[in-house]
């Protein structure tokens, strides 16, 4: 399910040119996708799960669009959820919305994949995720 | 031509994996984004004469693929370089290294254009951007 | 009124430590001054009819005590208020507690001035301000 | 002795106010502190030795005063040295100068404790401590 959070943006947000700084955005939706392993519980047992065997998740690459200025005072709504799927990683899609309205401020989409951290390797998403993580499953076996 | 710099990694750059947060990537490639135009002191004139005709240069995507975790102690080499270049926008390529290597911990195209500030308009790349950065001018020619 | 917000500490707050960064609570601390702008609407509105004539509030001095280590997980509930004033300054006393406990993983004493922007001084408390901020003018009677 | 390290200031290190936020100074002064255990090999030595016991220094209070912002373009000098030293803990002195001239933009005293990590417990500055670092035990014998 889509987590959705809200931050308010102070004066240490922005930068010389009075917007939210690029850096910024890439915290607030790394807080987005801690807020969707939550709210999704059964993805935040995975993840403990997992951790437990040594593998972890990893973004390998961020792709954001900046699209318009937040200033200070707004709130940025950040909304994130599982957008797709392949055998070995999944894109999680985020967007920055201006308050309550359907402006974005920045989207993003954000590549993960799971990693085994004694052979330093990336692993196939295996039965273990997809039964863990029901909606990554479905994406699998529609793509 | 090529700017490098470099960062010595402190407690406060990682996180809690105990890897250089993905946030402070942006930071780091913002700074040798200024180590370009400082170098290149004839881009940073240009900049400095455009903004005051109310015309900004502005990031529209940024782009990061992350290699390999650097952790405390690391000194990062950031290089940065101008890309390429269509009508309305151009690509900066940056690279974070591990020190002296070759081995890359990220590595980042940023896509900016320039932005009259009044009309909230993207400009084209006209005469006197062109003019005042040859490079750019090269690679629209060849492009 | 005391303000108080809560921030869920993410893998970007903590360090090498795994502990939430000292930078983070100066941060954290900027959030609830805010908050306490807002909540007391009435200083909020002081502040922007000074900043209107050019005087602005700035901190001069921000002194924190490290209690203990916040990790990934805690909520911080952050506690804001007034604490005392002077002819020429005031302090804000701010506490970050662990979850709903009264647990304080740090906390700060935050002293402020007013500064007139053009003549570049700092100015007295004065009738403006104590009409403003009856809390304000009541420490400095006691005072 | 003292070390010297120097930050340019880039447009993510300014808040709303165009200057450089307060928070960032704890993380310049981090850095600082950082390159004084460098630059004094034998107290980065001490520490790691201390490290392997489970013994690591931690601040339990810094106190900075904000004197003059500096804005995008300036050069920050910071300026780290040991200052004073009790029985069970030491405080870092920091200043952070602007370029190369003697205007402090901020001042800091940084108290610092030795933690056994294990018992959870601040210890008494001790014979290991005192030889590994004998500017320390200086100050200690001078106090």
């Amino acid at each position: 399910m889509k987590a959705v959070d809200r931050i308010k943006i102070r004066g240490f947000h922005v930068d010389a040119f009075r917007h939210v700084n690029h850096a910024r955005y890439v915290e607030f939706f790394e807080d987005g996708r801690w807020a969707y392993a939550e709210l999704n519980q059964h993805v935040g047992d995975l993840f403990t799960r997992l951790q437990k065997k040594g593998i972890v998740h990893m973004i390998v690459n961020i792709n954001i669009d900046y699209k318009k200025g937040a200033v200070v005072g707004d709130t940025l709504r950040i909304e994130t959820d599982l957008m797709k799927a392949g055998s070995k990683s999944y894109v999680m899609s985020q967007k920055a919305f201006i308050g309550e309205t359907d402006t974005p401020a920045a989207e993003a989409e954000m590549t993960n994949v799971f990693v085994d951290r004694k052979a330093e390797k990336v692993i196939e998403i295996n039965e273990e995720i997809m039964s863990g993580w029901p909606e990554l499953a479905g994406l699998l076996r529609e793509g």
